[in-house]
């Protein structure tokens, strides 16, 4: 007899019993013992003082425990880690598994990997993080579940990374601004070394090269993908002798810090400036004015991981090493067609 | 033997082994053992596929699991959600627990409270929820610990609770815009019934009553601490024959729909109208115009939550059922003196 079955069967005797002794059903008792709403309150009572003296309280539990996934970021600071948590929570959980959230500030990447050896965690999903080449090759040789979302470096063949479109994303932003008859789109950009910033960048530069507009340095800034940075570059921008009429800002943090520049310099948004983002996470939706956005698939890059995290830790290996989820366009009230200048 | 010594002692041997086979020094092994960076790489190489060979890799945790902390919301939507995951996750973290991040649409309260029985489990801090009377005595007579934050309605006596000084911090908010002068102030509140919206409004309420203020229901409204109705209040509010010059929001959700209804109605912030705000998260500080707000203190939040739980499950009740943290000022640019009329 296998201990869950072994577990029922005490279980089913305790309920049995304690029907009895109470003058009720053990559909009423089972009930009690699941939280169920419909029982009348003396008689809970009643029920909930007999488990209490059968020792059925916390002493019997009803599963074996969930195992848990690890989402671990570098910090809990961007609108963006909010949408992450609530995608990988959603998925997860859906899963049946617990979602332990930490940061690489609590316990390192390496501490994070001894955790994963514990028989009751499924694995490790690493958010915008820098996984050094050692810890990535122990991951190999140990075989232990990890998947990378948005690594901040190339990974190593063999490990798993998902993100988005982000070239055909920033493609999409930069190809709504040019149809609306901008043709001098200024860039708050991401670092051009981490790969989700690169792309984004490239993405912006395609689209101006197939609308025959020269790429002009002096139109490009490159911040984190931060909030305070991106007012000090987009007021930069802002101040040029001749400024740019459309903005896009590679993350919906520096959206604001470029609504926020605008705002300063009394440079009407959508009126006398277009804004676009890329992110669009619930700060977009609420901005002032909400922010015309590139959408990434928050629900689905938690699925995706949550998914790839259950194949590895049953020996499967994924069928590539780098998921890119298609990204979507919500059109808001921050971009404008071109008019003559007043 | 205790079964760590016992581990303990089998992994010196084992290590011992292993740096006489690899020709180095146990520190070394024990380096690699713990993903520490300073080995070269072949080396590191040589002594991982002794590791794996000894089957000394994932088959020996360094130590017994964390035990874990559950904190669990409504859902996961607000910027409030975002400060108070990082709130719980940085204090639980520090204390040296794993904080599993869960929400109600997954299990209810009830399934919850049967999964606190696994005993890697420490207990539960619920956020911002309504915890039924039947699963509130269960958390009593069972003595499972669970900590409230901010609860839609009052606890049992017994079941502790953690908030801040919602009262004194809508008080000071409608402080500061009598000091700026204004006379005419609106205030888009919470729901009534639930004790943190009750209690901003009345603070709203006594600081203008102190000024010799008369209450006026034609410039309150109330909604969720959301953005969309939000919108809809402030716009009703703001096309009053005599239109209030400056609004209490009372949650940074609101003051965003605040901000988006003054932009639609081409009325500036803060020139012609002045909005303070309630929560100060990170969508206070990157709003435009950044908001004047109220400050929520979630370090201790989470720190109060984790230690009354650390006590509970020590048997150790709290001092009292209920703690309201001090709120703090935070002064931004969405707030200014009322001039003249233009």
């Amino acid at each position: 007899m296998s201990e869950s079955s072994a577990r029922q069967a005490y279980k089913h005797g305790l309920l049995t019993s304690i029907a009895r002794e109470a003058g009720v059903s053990v559909a009423t008792v089972s009930k009690v013992v699941h939280g169920k709403p419909d029982v009348g309150p003396a008689t809970r009572q009643r029920i909930e003082a007999l488990l209490e003296e059968y020792g059925a309280g916390r002493e019997t539990p009803e599963a074996a425990p969930a195992r848990r996934i690890y989402a671990v970021f570098r910090d809990l600071d961007s609108p963006y880690t909010l949408e992450v948590v609530r995608g990988v929570v959603d998925a997860g959980s859906q899963a049946g598994f617990e979602v332990v959230i930490g940061t690489t500030m609590h316990r390192s990447i390496a501490q994070w990997l001894d955790a994963c050896s514990d028989p009751g965690v499924l694995g490790m999903i690493l958010i915008i993080s820098m996984m050094a080449e050692h810890d990535q090759k122990r991951v190999l040789s140990k075989h232990v579940p990890v998947v990378l979302i948005d690594p901040l470096s190339q990974p190593l063949p063999g490990v798993p990374s998902v993100g988005v479109t982000d070239w055909h994303g920033a493609h999409d932003a930069v190809g709504h601004l040019l149809e609306l008859g901008h043709r001098r789109i200024g860039i708050i950009a991401g670092r051009p070394h981490s790969p989700a910033g690169g792309a984004r960048l490239h993405g912006y530069r395609a689209a101006l090269h197939n609308a025959g507009i020269e790429y002009d340095t002096a139109l490009v800034r490159s911040t984190d993908f931060d909030y305070g940075e991106s007012v000090t570059a987009t007021t930069e921008l802002l101040t040029l002798p001749e400024r740019p009429t459309a903005i896009f800002a590679t993350s919906d943090a520096q959206a604001l810090g470029t609504l926020e520049a605008a705002r300063a310099l009394r440079i009407s948004v959508p009126d006398d400036l277009s804004v676009v983002s890329f992110d669009d996470t619930s700060a977009a939706a609420t901005a002032s004015p909400p922010l015309t956005a590139v959408r990434q698939p928050y629900d689905e890059l938690g699925q995706i991981a949550t998914s790839l995290l259950v194949d590895m830790s049953n020996g499967k290996s994924p069928v590539v090493d780098r998921f890119e989820l298609a990204t979507a366009f919500t059109l808001r009230s921050s971009t404008a067609a071109l008019v003559a200048q007043r």
